[in-house]
């Protein structure tokens, strides 16, 4: 059976809106919308209006035919049981029972999560986590989040599990966080960007020209994905020793590399891995910048299946 | 209603076995039984003596009174969902299909599991996890594991899961492993006594001994049980980071330091947390060496339910 949800994906920059058809088969957008996300002077006000937001875009999308539920996903740390956006950086927003307010102006069954781990769950139901009973989806961009899909189902811990960015794999150098060695001072594409034009002088839009420059030869650029590189592997290897997943799925910025990166990552792991390990496999996201979406689909078609 | 299990408990030197009650308010040894763990020529012959002994005691169990199902947990890496023992480094074995091979030679429903992992499922059913939704459980001898209780349920991954004693925390000591910096060349019991005798040239019978040695002012035991507390530290670290778990059960030999133990850990740890932590709950477990015996009842009968 089909069914048809709204799903909301609201970004630090963008909110990524379709009408999604559910199947047994996979998940199809039949209608997308964009709108930039809404700011107001602080956090409760940017709340307020993305919250107004998401109300237009679902209205919107009602016109496009008609929906059996509607599901959002936000960013930060987000937790899933209480409906709360518990804290998001980049939207200022603390507290807010960000579920509670949507669900009470709109009149179709919500489900609500963190733009992190639907996206993983989409990657495991549709995309390149398919078929994998334990997976680790790691989207690469401004920092590194990890969603656990554990016997196929995301393990929240009240919005706090994953936070594999933020462990010291010991390469000393320190962290916004205020910690020193964290995979994501020197693995997500922020850093890869930046420390090369620490290290070059030569100022660089993103990853993307850092990876360009690793094709062309570049020692500098060479050197800083090689740190990349051996950070990330050091951060699989610890989530290779706790959660022991089949595999581990790659999206975000870094990712878009392809095998510039999971060449080296899969030989810097391997060299890494000891024979008690389990060997993990090494995969590249499918769903690009559609997983949250999605993942929001499945969230909202989840809700009507509980009784 | 209460079911009753014969509960088998294989160790390095010991079976531990008992009749339990299981019933809806816990579980309660109504009979018990030790046996040495019998041993072969090779890591195949003591297989077949171990299948030998734990068909002996359930024999020699069923005389006590009624039973509904039988438990039988081992040690080393476990695969349940195939119910193989992969490989016990202390017993020998390599990928020997223990669960069917004991499940032709008895004629009541069995459960099979892992020690570790089902002892942590006995202290989140029965002892200091009760109540916590997401926990880890850690024995601390010989070695370090770690039970993942996520959700109510023990995330096994093929047997993988839970590797912490072997995660890099930076202190740079050599593993038997091959790698440097692992949890339990620091902080195991093992390793507690043993870094104790080289640093002062004093032997002693184990970690008991440099606990108490702490108490009486001893500078190499506090030195050594610092650095002990760091290490460890710095894998509850990682284990809040990765699983955020809303506690920490310790168990096994070092535990029984106690506050000896907690005291200092809770103070390291609260200063390696950074504000986007969850901070987790630190327990002492409360089932002792009987975890894993209650454990097996839990398998057994948990499988009585499967339909």
């Amino acid at each position: 059976m089909t069914a048809h949800a709204i799903a909301v994906d609201v970004g630090g920059t963008e909110i990524k809106a379709a009408l999604v058809a559910v199947g047994e088969d996979g998940a199809r957008p039949l209608h997308r919308l964009r709108r930039p996300t809404p700011r107001g002077p602080d956090g409760g006000a940017t709340a307020d209006r993305v919250v107004d937001a998401v109300v237009e875009v679902v209205t919107a999308l009602r016109g496009a035919g008609p929906a059996d539920a509607v599901g959002v996903v936000v960013p930060g740390i987000v937790d899933e049981s209480r409906g709360v956006g518990v804290y998001s950086a980049n939207l200022g927003w603390r507290d807010v029972p960000l579920r509670d307010r949507i669900a009470a102006r709109i009149d179709l069954p919500l489900g609500f999560g963190h733009d992190v781990r639907a996206g993983g769950l989409a990657e495991a139901r549709l995309g390149a986590a398919r078929g994998m009973r334990d997976a680790v989806v790691l989207p690469i961009g401004t920092g590194i989040a990890a969603a656990l899909v554990l016997d196929g189902r995301v393990h929240a811990a009240s919005g706090h599990a994953g936070e594999i960015g933020h462990v010291d794999v010991g390469h000393g150098e320190p962290c916004p966080c205020g910690g020193t060695g964290c995979v994501e001072a020197v693995a997500s594409s922020a850093a890869v960007a930046r420390r090369y034009t620490a290290r070059t002088g030569t100022a660089v839009g993103g990853a993307a020209e850092v990876a360009e420059a690793v094709r062309t030869g570049d020692p500098g650029a060479r050197a800083v994905w090689a740190e990349a590189v051996d950070a990330l592997a050091r951060g699989l290897l610890v989530l290779t020793a706790v959660i022991a997943p089949e595999g581990f799925v790659l999206g975000g910025g870094l990712a878009r590399a392809g095998r510039l990166l999971t060449d080296p990552l899969r030989e810097r792991l391997d060299e890494l891995l000891a024979a008690h390990h389990r060997r993990p496999r090494l995969e590249l996201a499918e769903l690009g910048d559609t997983a949250g979406c999605l993942g929001a689909a499945l969230l909202a078609t989840e809700g009507l299946k509980t009784p």
